[in-house]
């Protein structure tokens, strides 16, 4: 988006005519051109001038009209063909092929940055995890791990590994209480540097990401959102926020982490930095991407990428981003340092069948993950709200302090809640074995025991339910603070735990009642028929499922995960009944009810008008009186400015003296055609007194004026989409998002008279939504 | 389709105005409304008639309008809605709630019958296939594992079943003969019920359907394509087919089967019935469901209907294709009668890991697979205009007769294309293990032998090599022909075969070369180092890939279908470069291709129009002369019938005196308005001398004849699609994919100066591609 930045140079060309129509040499044509090129009288100058790159001018927080950028784009291309037609040499040759293959470049460069982004956050959260507790004598750089390994190379004992020293000693007091004190400070600061980072360097580097992203998809521009400087603060402050033990995951945002890599990328390709519609299919790519390496999914990340993010996902990106995934998954493992197999993240090695009766809890536990979907999007959005105009909307950095702070010291006691969140769904999703040591799995095998379940589990999960309250309240006030925070860990961790507890319910439950017929004979004991480990994987997908609505991409996102093709069904049996009951009873997921929070303009894709009633002519603006029109036989540049100081509109329709549509001109383009207009002319651009004649048609004028009149036939859009009148409000959005256009003229009987912007579309939908008048006017 | 058969009633009201507006109450109304119901005088008649469902007038080879058809979905949604909140009572509530579940309920049988299907062929086709060799005695419908297994159930020994016999001793020379006499008899008298099952009752049944079935959901109208007749005889004959020992596989049919299934289940349905864009959303379900059920690739399924076979594919369709596809598998699953775990059709056990130097060969077998699809494509396509023109178009009974005894005489000898294919490519993708009895398999182990490969492999080779060739030339002349035939197991076949050889001729590379560098010390022995199977595995994605040029789908198809996720990466390679090599030297994927030669009105979203200098005015109509146009203002029937009879159009603009166009009305709509007109007044609807006014405004009209007027403006679409006169042909293109347009009209400077249908824009693609101004009539 930086490209926007320094001012754009139009080429404005004096054209050659032949001389028997010597009337026409004292036009001055203007066209949006390539940048730098010089002022030439060139009688080639027209033809070289159209090769160049059409650039757009489109405002922070504004829209993107990607019906144009499309007509761009092939404009662009046509010629680039039928300049290597008419020279056809090798040089051309492997200039369009560099060309076709620059996609793939920027895919494999994006792959290849996503994975070392997410490998560097991840070497960085282990070490600072483990500093928590300890630190390497004499190699401070090492986590716990690589500085007992350096150890034993030397040949002393890996399990009392002299290197690594904990601050305290857990088996006295004394110790226990420094641990514990190192534990909160430790947590503390991480957190308060991450926030201080974003605070200073980048603002946008907070949050998931996630909604913002899907509105960037979706055309919207955020200048700096996707910038090197986001970049950089959320790598180095995703692994501060995670270690500090904040109830926050660092899957969601690795999304945006690879978008601004595939930002960055784009920056490099002139096709893609300057036509935002190109630039979003790289950035689709670099969603899957990110979706990948955050769970070592590449399927899953673009059907992610397809299902939740993407808004325009042509069938060439679908392939593109699916090579990107793979490069970033593969990138990842490449250099990951643990020799775990990344690429399954949460792998479980049991393959156990389930019984037809069991998914009877799993529709529950899918019924269970849309309620707490419900209710965590509900209380999170209203603490969000609260947050705003409270004292801790003004003081992130007190906020942050306070909630570290705080979450350490409820989360140290309980071990569920001490360790890592990703450690802790790798422990619940385990089976358990005989003679395990896991106290989850502290079940009395013997033939005479009165119950197979031992204290050891009772105690478990009476933690567990505690570690449940916790965690889920730290989420709610967690997500949204001005740390990177993701929700895809902390919501599998809810709905892992609560997967767990019905898994040993039901287990007691079969132990209460044996013979019952729905599992008499299919199951001869709780602990054998029963695998909890599988009802916390399945309740991790419905909690997770509740929480972002997602389906498809849930599913095959869960299976590559855990590596259990054989449980598909459960995880969708789980995920259906949770958005099921996610959209009977609540409203958006949590990304689109923070979009609708903050007020974004995205023009959701499910969104269902039902509003029969509504035509165009209804919410066309101007309500009443006349639209601010350019008569299409021309006009002056005093006139012009004053009608560009009097309205603000971002682009003004040319119409016939009848009123009929020819036209569009963007406000952009009509401010610097008049002011290259003026310069060339070597008047003063900022004197809109000195009057001038500004033509939009290259038929000659039945008046010129003494001065030499300005033409802009070439900067104006001669093909704007129009509506009739009585269009159904349905249809419109229909037009808006199929063909991506940023306004449409309205049409009474072939006439113009209104024309409806997104906006105006935007304004509509919130208005009925919530019928509240006084919403979204932030980016009206 | 078969709803359009029976004659649409029109309900017609007379109007009943307050009396102060007398004159409006002479003019009678019209309405597309519910049929059968009464022409009422109820003043409550037109209330009630707006909630009646518009009914689309499609003729065959048409297409279908998927703007109108989403507006009118969108209005009955929102009358159901409006009713429904009028009186909220209980069973509003459950017609909603059963309105809203329908689509689910629609999928799920879909699912069942799919699989069912899918069942009833496999157990079909292994019976008819053991008929070609023996018989079960005294239970003629048993194949021959059932039969020795109720065999063995009277403890007789599996391997000696004496209940299977065999039509003679392969071990004497005359029984040798006759098993080849009644191998060749057998397959072809197979073939021959097939051909004529299908000439007699359903011709549509022929083929793969893969073409039809991503036309028909494009939007074209092809009655009974997807009968139930079709689906019984496709269902029937594909056994057939497939056990007659032609060279076509079942994969590709099941889509058209399942399609069937699909359109069968939706007609029990009135939202779906009475809906072409609804029924497609159901349509593309099933096509996921079918792929599902061929492979037992549900997540293949998906993403093949998505990528290859759909045109319309909404979020919603995406997560019901999934549940579809899943039920499918399963209930595929739950009635296999071989009790082998379908859901993986090629498992392979093995997961060695590949080394990197193999990504070489791998490459050079996507590069071989790629020019595999090309070559097939053109000589298959040279192939089909061949047979078009020749005396072999005229008699396809004698070509499959020929066909069917040529392959059984060729394919018999050798035992590589004598078994059926699907278990060749299971024998190919096979790892070898030491004292192994496969032929391809007989490698040395000792470790003084001068060679691993031993006489068996060598012979082995050239079997392979001679089954290479007769079966690519036998697939090229098979398909196209007229029974239920299938390219994805031929095309896998030939890929399988030439990745066993490409692996065998790796090992012997290395055995040469042992000192390599870049396979030395990777790499201790050819046989330990290098699997052939895999390569079997990645030729037969690279030559599917090179035929059909799908991309994800076949990666995630060919992972699912052979369980092996550790090898995504050698797909991928493969598929990448089957697809670029194909792309680079030719034109369309096989089916494509197929859409070209039978000249389906398919609007291919992979087209890329870089005409830059075509505009919607050069290419609408009418080219010169003025457009056939109804006054807004009114019209008289007498001028109306004339207009019908002069011109074919399917549609009329209705246009202002100023030329201005107002709105649209489709041909069926205008005669079946007029005749219904005519009926109520008693006159003879086909007497056109009788002269009535006709009227498209509730205005009053400026002059009033005699006659009562009918009234049309219900029946006239309010909001026709219109361009710009100067928009570029890549835009147009874009509206017409995009909004699923029938026609948009031409606006020059707002005024009416043409349209385009969606055959215009396909002619003119047609055109420009093939240069060949004669292609492209058939549908015109």
């Amino acid at each position: 988006m930086e490209t926007r930045s320094r001012p754009i140079a139009l080429n404005i060309i004096k054209t050659d005519f032949p001389n028997d129509d010597m009337e026409r040499k004292d036009f001055v044509e203007l066209d949006l051109g390539k940048e730098g090129s010089s002022y030439g009288s060139d009688p080639d100058a027209l033809e070289e001038d159209f090769t160049g790159e059409t650039k757009f001018h489109y405002k922070d927080f504004g829209s993107i009209d990607w019906y144009r950028e499309l007509a761009v784009d092939q404009r662009k291309r046509a010629r680039d063909k039928e300049k290597a037609e008419k020279t056809p040499n090798i040089v051309n040759y492997i200039r369009s092929l560099a060309d076709a293959a620059s996609g793939w470049i920027i895919v494999t460069v994006i792959g290849l940055l996503a994975g070392f982004a997410a490998g560097v956050i991840d070497i960085a959260t282990k070490w600072l995890s483990d500093l928590k507790s300890g630190y390497c004598r004499g190699h401070l750089y090492l986590n716990q791990e690589q500085c007992c390994w350096s150890d034993t190379l030397h040949g002393i004992d890996e399990d009392n590994c002299t290197a690594w020293r904990d601050y305290g000693n857990p088996n006295t007091y004394g110790g226990h209480v420094l641990l514990f004190i190192m534990y909160c400070l430790m947590g503390t600061l991480f957190a308060t540097i991450a926030v201080i980072l974003v605070k200073m360097i980048a603002p946008y580097a907070c949050g998931s990401g996630i909604p913002e992203v899907k509105t960037i998809l979706s055309g919207f521009i955020m200048k700096g959102y996707l910038g090197f400087g986001t970049l950089l603060v959320k790598t180095l402050t995703m692994p501060l926020a995670v270690s500090a033990g904040l109830m926050l995951g660092k899957e969601g945002p690795l999304v945006h982490v690879a978008c601004c890599c595939g930002h960055a990328v784009s920056q490099f390709f002139p096709k893609y930095r300057n036509n935002q519609a190109k630039l979003r299919e790289m950035l689709s790519a670099s969603a899957a991407a990110g979706v990948s390496v955050a769970f070592g999914a590449p399927i899953g990340g673009v059907l992610f990428s397809l299902e939740e993010v993407s808004y325009y996902f042509p069938l060439k990106t679908l392939w593109r981003s699916f090579f990107c995934a793979l490069i970033a998954a593969f990138s990842l493992r490449a250099m990951n340092p643990f020799g775990n197999q990344h690429l399954v993240l949460f792998y479980v090695e049991y393959d156990k069948p389930y019984h037809l009766f069991e998914l009877f809890p799993f529709i529950i536990l899918g019924i269970l993950g849309g309620l707490y979907g419900i209710l965590f999007i509900n209380m999170n959005l209203s603490w969000c709200r609260f947050r705003k105009r409270s004292i801790l909307g003004q003081h992130p950095l007190l906020e942050v302090v306070i909630l570290a702070l705080g979450t350490s010291i409820l989360a140290y006691p309980n071990p569920y809640t001490r360790i890592q969140s990703g450690h802790l769904i790798r422990l619940l999703f385990k089976e358990c074995k005989r003679y395990d040591d896991n106290p989850l799995c502290d079940y009395n095998y013997s033939q005479n025991a009165t119950t197979v379940f031992n204290d050891g589990i009772t105690q478990a999960t009476w933690q567990l339910i505690l570690a449940l309250v916790v965690k889920s309240a730290l989420t709610v006030i967690t997500f949204g603070i001005k740390v990177p925070a993701g929700l895809f860990i902390p919501s599998m961790v809810t709905g892992a735990i609560t997967g767990r507890l019905i898994g040993i319910l039901t287990q007691k439950i079969i132990e209460a009642f044996p013979t019952l017929s729905i599992w008499e004979g299919v199951c001869a004991d709780p602990t054998s028929c029963i695998e909890p480990g599988l009802y916390s994987m399945v309740g991790a997908a419905a909690a997770l499922g509740g929480v972002t609505r997602m389906t498809v991409s849930l599913v095959v996102i869960m299976f590559e995960v855990t590596g259990g093709l054989q449980y598909i069904v459960p995880f969708m049996v789980a995920t259906m009944a949770s958005k099921w009951i996610g959209d009977a009873f609540g409203k958006d997921g949590i990304y689109d009810g923070h979009i609708t929070l903050n007020e974004y303009p995205y023009l959701d894709v499910k969104i269902d008008m039902q509003q029969q009633k509504t035509t165009a002519g209804q919410i066309m603006n101007p309500k009443g009186g006349t639209m601010v029109t350019i008569p299409f036989q021309g006009s002056t540049t005093e006139k012009l400015c004053t009608m560009l100081a009097d309205h603000p509109f971002s682009g003004f329709p040319i119409v016939t003296v009848q009123g009929r549509l020819v036209a569009f001109i963007t406000r952009e383009d009509l401010q610097e055609g008049i002011a290259a207009g003026r310069k060339l002319m070597t008047l003063d651009p900022n004197d809109a007194h000195i009057d001038q004649t500004v033509l939009f048609t290259m038929s000659t004028p039945l008046v010129s004026a003494g001065r030499v009149p300005i033409r802009l036939n070439n900067v104006i859009d001669y093909s704007p989409v129009t509506i009739s009148e009585q269009t159904s409000i349905a249809l419109v959005l229909e037009v808006f998002r199929k063909l991506g256009c940023r306004q449409v003229f309205v049409l009474r009987q072939g006439e113009l008279v209104g024309l409806i912007t997104k906006k105006d579309l935007l304004q509509f939908i919130y208005e009925t939504r919530n019928n509240d008048q006084t919403s979204y006017t932030q980016f009206k």
